[in-house]
């Protein structure tokens, strides 16, 4: 008989199941034995009589197991008012031990205050034992494929460009060189200019969700060297406004839906409230930002920093949303086009055709209506001193390329500011940054 | 106002539309201009009279275009029967030229007989405006979409391991080093050991679709050095048959989805038949297959070679899979634990709990249940002398941890393989060997 999910037991009262599970906790008393399975769907308690002769061995071994022990159990599942956990209990008649944990674990999964939060990603395969943790995941899964789900609907198709790439292009900084054979490779940055190569190629729509890598030695809270990133490009738009207008939608769909099946989980577990936001989302000038911050809370910043968003008034930026727009996101234009990447285009007046989107005060995107035109995106490349380096890149528009835009979205970052958990560390599977490549 | 991608026009007879595309086709009368307007999704007539006056600047225009180049078309959809392209035409207002190109293509991607495949991949992004060749990955990414659908149905969640990796951990060979910082990393050659990591952390049930890394000085038509990994691994299976039904019946539901969608389409194109296929999938011992390919169809080798299927053997499986069980699929079991990786579990007598997937002749997985007890994956990494290189790896199995399975399955050889493709150079976006990493 197969092992049924804690989750669905609901289902089958009065009925023999088969549970496996963890050992979460064991209550050894004068007359009976409770020990509570734990899968990664919930908890039930077996509930085992020592007066019942046909127990004994299974007495023992429960006197003998260790906590995060794994057991396949056999038994009766009773709908039980009187039993605090889901109101039901498995009587059993089969346990068997399938894994032993003998050790004492290096920290309590159950409760982290206090433990170091290296000591933890040293053991994370403890550290994600708990609900709250492991939760985070389940979180992310549902929030990407419900991303994914809003692209389907619309035509998109899903891609797989390499990480392996030939020239250090993006920006030379910054990338990883691998040895490869007797040559050198790099790890991309991005999948940027793959992205823009589907565009040549004609695919209208396409989206891509895979690893980008930044050799950045940066030791901050939202700075990973490896990280997932949700990338998306499209032809045939008209500006960057359609480019806003479809990652806007996509995220509203997707948060609507993870607001449905965990909305109030989050509230519960991470003290979040997920507003799912309304459309469309406010759009404001870079210069009026600074603007507005300088008015309305005294914000000043010199004139030179003000062709980017310093952290502090990214920061801001998540009063500024919500007193004038009632919102927690934000789109912020018209950055000078010295700052940005030389493949976003300008309007004839030099005017980058581009934006970011904060959300509750963290750039979530750089998205952009890209330069197709060859001339144009070949000059582009020069004035940054480029040209050599993005050569196979400029044969891309050679021969005709529609006009497209596209943006990216860190999943990591963005599972972040949804749980309101303050370092990307625990937003990763496994974090990777300088100091950390193990396990 | 927007533009509309070609197939839905037959929504919109007798309205003004935008469209836009590659000019694919112009042909000049006398009396009249015909461009044909490609996508995508499709192609549309242009029809333009060059009698009318209003039209002489469009008409000029048309003259000087090239084709391939990028337009964007108002103009009147009109149902016409006499239209052999669709029975449809557009009148167009204005035609405007969004990018133009003005070279000859490096070959003709409409007859590729003839043409390098060096060249072809040279030039990617020309290749790709084919429709047999953009057609692949908009299958591929259909398949994968059915792959996911039918795990989220059952309630498995998407995570992304690190490729960035502390230890040259699974093999020792074929394993490319990245300079990180002042040390040593390397790309992951699988997810394996971070998907069981999820496992000892109590996910029940993961997937995983990412670049995997071989540096494999090898030139055939099947391997790469980098490609996509569909990868799955879940927890609380009774054996191996566990592992093998949940991936028949994934391959099972993904493949009916994408022959609803695209089945005529295959056969057209690419001439195969996409035959959906029965459950169970049909299985066999090794030693079984080697007698039955020697009784059915004299195929010797010699014992020595036996404990692996050869490449010729794996090609006759097809043949032996159709006429023994009018199956193309193929699942081949009990081989020597001795030449399988140390973290397949094997039973009491030694007998290896794995298999390997064949489909058509070729192999597309190695799944198993793992070893998941401590001293037992302990010792399998002794006995490989591996012990001290997957010491990060064996922790994961000192605090409990469930018994599970899990396989991964390449989606381009996987792609290859239902189109009847001949290299996995064309099925992949970007093709990586030892020889190339460019574009």
């Amino acid at each position: 008989m197969k092992s049924i999910q804690l989750s669905e037991l609901n289902q089958h009262y009065g009925e023999e199941v088969v549970v496996s599970g963890f050992v979460d906790n064991i209550r050894n008393l004068q007359w009976v034995q409770f020990l509570i399975l734990r899968d990664d769907t919930g908890r039930v308690q077996i509930t085992i009589e020592k007066s019942d002769d046909n127990n004994q061995s299974m007495v023992e071994l429960v006197n003998s197991l260790t906590l995060e022990s794994t057991v396949k159990i056999t038994g009766i599942l009773n709908e039980n008012p009187k039993v605090k956990l889901n109101g039901m209990e498995i009587i059993p008649s089969v346990i068997e031990v399938t894994s032993k944990s003998d050790l004492e674990l290096p920290f309590s999964y159950k409760d982290l205050t206090g433990v170091n939060l290296d000591t933890r990603l040293d053991y994370r395969f403890i550290d994600l034992r708990s609900e709250r943790n492991s939760l985070i995941f389940k979180i992310q899964s549902s929030l990407v494929q419900y991303m994914r789900e809003y692209l389907y609907q619309h035509d998109f198709m899903e891609i797989h460009t390499p990480k392996l790439i030939g020239a250090a292009s993006e920006s030379g900084s910054d990338v990883f060189e691998v040895k490869y054979f007797d040559r050198l490779a790099y790890l991309a940055q991005s999948p940027q200019f793959y992205k823009q190569m589907a565009m040549a190629s004609g695919f209208n729509r396409i989206f891509e969700v895979g690893p980008v890598f930044r050799a950045e030695n940066s030791n901050t809270s939202r700075h990973a060297t490896e990280y997932t990133c949700f990338d998306v490009e499209f032809s045939y738009i008209d500006s960057y406004y359609d480019v806003m207008n479809l990652e806007s939608e996509m995220l509203t769909y997707a948060l609507e839906k993870v607001n449905q099946i965990y909305g109030e989980k989050i509230k519960e577990m991470y003290g979040e409230e997920l507003v799912v936001p309304s459309l469309p989302f406010p759009v404001m000038k870079l210069s009026d930002v600074y603007q507005e911050l300088e008015s309305r809370y005294g914000y000043k910043v010199d004139d030179s920093e003000k062709d980017d968003l310093t952290t502090e008034a990214e920061r801001l930026c998540y009063q500024l949303a919500k007193d004038k727009f009632q919102h927690e996101f934000l789109f912020v234009t018209h950055y000078p086009a010295s700052k940005r990447a030389f493949y976003h285009m300008r309007d004839d007046d030099g005017v980058l055709q581009g934006y970011d989107l904060l959300w509750r005060g963290v750039e979530i995107t750089t998205g952009a209506q890209r330069e197709h035109r060859y001339e144009e995106i070949r000059k582009n490349a020069k004035e940054k001193g480029l040209e050599k380096d993005v050569e196979f890149y400029l044969e891309f528009f050679k021969y005709g390329c529609p006009p497209h835009g596209g943006f990216g979205l860190g999943i990591d970052r963005l599972t972040m500011l949804l749980l309101g958990i303050s370092s990307i560390k625990e937003a990763q599977f496994l974090f990777r940054g300088p100091n950390r490549i193990e396990p």
